[in-house]
């Protein structure tokens, strides 16, 4: 098991009506808020209303429209705001891309220099305001993580800000404000829970035993609970464990002793980078593909593991185990509603060069992942899911 | 899933010398360190000599001769010796007993009336000194967590203190230094790990379907390395899992959605308040007479389930599968040497009256157990354990 730090300073309050507690836990930061959020879902949901209800006595300014792979120009929004408003704490409304356009606003706030400078370089990162969550989609984990991906659009880049002053003080997590996500997203969401988990867990370390039987404790739930969410909106069971899912499945917890670079969010990024795709969906394209480009007799023990344990694949042959966990995975995303090809979502392979050598400079995928991957095996995978 | 709250402000270094980070981390809060301990076998180890040069820097007051399940008259000495010396941290260095006192230390440290006041009433404790821990036997998970177990000689009470002041702020958990540790110690934390995840387990609510399954994973991690630990007392992948089981067995994870009073330990406490055994042999022998006697048809899935995903009971009959699961508890004791009956470890009957009112009294057994447990039916499990 390789040594690790734990130290996650984030306070969840989890479950129904927490969100009581945002008067008092805001105002030990101070009276100036600035309310990030994207769309109009929170309006329509009455949870804008109920927020600015609780907020009364404070100072609220607002950043509303943060898109899906949140943009640099909205950071570059928030943070002139908060330098011309003096905001005191950023309080999040929203689900990962809110979330994390919120915390790089944090840190820009308290930068001169451009934003995306603190993207390029994290050790300029010295200070950052706090940032409060309230969760409404489930799916990133960045309710409890000191991560933030964010697009460049300029430059085609989305790259991760991770730095411990960005863990969230206090992530309100309510289910009930899943009730109302419609069925693509909690879908969505769910694939993308799973492959954060697998990213952790399709890594070379074996002695770190508790961390992977943990693992799969997050794989069962969120497997066991996904298409029940889409099929029940308002089942409480499922869209708690989904979210306690998410959370767990991406603070830390299923990575220590392990460690190793990811493999399909690197190759994701870029495909969402440039062609804006719901991150959840570039992911069920990917996973099987990327899955059975790596399979190997140097690998096919973790996939069996990996099969009979998350979906309780009974062949006792491990090759065949390992192939029938690739299925099984397909199998899980097309019960979600999910498209299986780039071609379904508009992705022809003209870009697929561009993209493969993009995926390679900006991730360790070549150099620290749990199978080292060139541009041309990027570039195989990517025709594989044509 | 019951709503909580999951804040954990410790900061764990895991792995092998991480000790190095305790004269950088010990100075934020001051040079006056009381260095508590229990009896030679850190200056056996050799752990010893090397704390103290990290620590050549610091005044370092000291507390040694801890006992196994602490004592009043410990923390009243680590009190009084804070107060004299203007402690400004204390650094515990040994296993739950030396934490647990500590703990208490923190908190009397800053009080002026009687220690064991502020057992009998947390309300009263409104500041602590910092803690640090060096952790040396992996059982009790007091290193990531808020409480403290004080025996109080004079009234034959074990009573729990329970107070987020409480919380480590470091606790260094380096398995190398388990390495020393006897066989049977090894056995008795690997019991005391297990109990507490099980206490958290066997309850009521079957809608955190994800806190159970994660301790099943943490769980199957004790079954399988407790023996090899004492086989291979320097084999770091058994040791290493087995530690990290002992904290995240009881760093409130594991009963998030859940929760309800415990069953074993209260039982168990009043026996070791009355007669000092060592706590885990205390489990040990309790825990299968516990299980067998609230086994009924309400219990029975529970105890199949864990039967199944425990120890691996194939089982499709569910009663027979939570017999099989009972008699898998008491091989796994058998496997680590652990006594099966109360006479053994020269118990008899006279005081069973006393100590079953006892348990009821002092806990929540009676109220809000998993099965409720009056006075009377504590008497027939301890008789069970004869």
């Amino acid at each position: 098991m390789n040594n690790f730090t734990f130290h996650i300073p984030t306070d969840i309050r989890f479950g129904k009506d927490q969100i009581q507690c945002l008067p008092e836990e805001l105002k030990k930061y101070g009276k100036n808020v600035l309310l990030v959020y994207g769309g109009g879902s929170i309006k329509r949901s009455g949870l804008y209303d109920k927020i600015r209800d609780l907020l009364k006595d404070f100072e609220v300014s607002e950043l509303s429209g943060i898109e899906p792979n949140p943009k640099l120009t909205s950071v570059e929004k928030g943070a002139a705001i908060c330098k011309e408003k003096d905001i005191q704490v950023i309080l999040a409304v929203g689900g990962g891309s809110t979330i994390d356009a919120s915390k790089h606003i944090a840190a820009a706030a308290c930068y001169d220099g451009e934003p995306w400078e603190l993207v390029k370089d994290r050790s300029l990162v010295k200070k950052a305001l706090p940032v409060a969550v309230v969760l409404t989609i489930c799916a990133t984990g960045s309710e409890m993580n000191s991560g933030a991906v964010i697009s460049n659009e300029k430059t085609h880049e989305k790259l991760e800000i991770n730095h411990p002053l960005l863990y969230p003080k206090l992530s309100v997590c309510d289910p009930t404000y899943l009730y109302t996500l419609p069925p693509e997203q909690t879908a969505a969401g769910a694939v993308d829970i799973l492959s954060h988990v697998m990213e952790q867990y399709f890594q070379s370390n074996d002695e770190a035993y508790i961390t992977d039987v943990l693992s799969e404790a997050v794989m069962k739930t969120v497997v066991k609970y996904a298409r029940k969410a889409m099929d029940e909106p308002q089942n409480y069971e499922a869209r708690s464990n989904l979210m306690w899912a998410s959370t767990v499945g991406l603070n830390h917890l299923l990575t220590v002793g392990k460690g190793g670079a990811w493999s399909v969010h690197p190759i994701e990024h870029v495909i969402s980078a440039y062609y804006d795709i719901t991150h959840g969906v570039g992911l069920a394209i990917l996973t099987p593909a990327w899955m059975e480009y790596v399979l190997s007799d140097k690998t096919v023990l973790r996939f069996a593991r990996f099969a009979r344990e998350v979906f309780g694949v009974k062949e006792t042959d491990d090759a065949k185990a390992a192939e029938l966990g690739i299925e099984k995975v397909r199998e899980f995303n097309r019960s979600l509603g999910m498209p299986s090809t780039l071609t379904e979502v508009g992705i022809l392979q003209d870009k697929f060069d561009e993209m493969a050598a993009e995926a390679v400079r900006t991730s360790g995928i070549s150099l620290r992942a749990y199978v080292k991957l060139e541009i041309s095996d990027v570039k195989k995978i990517l025709m594989n899911c044509r």
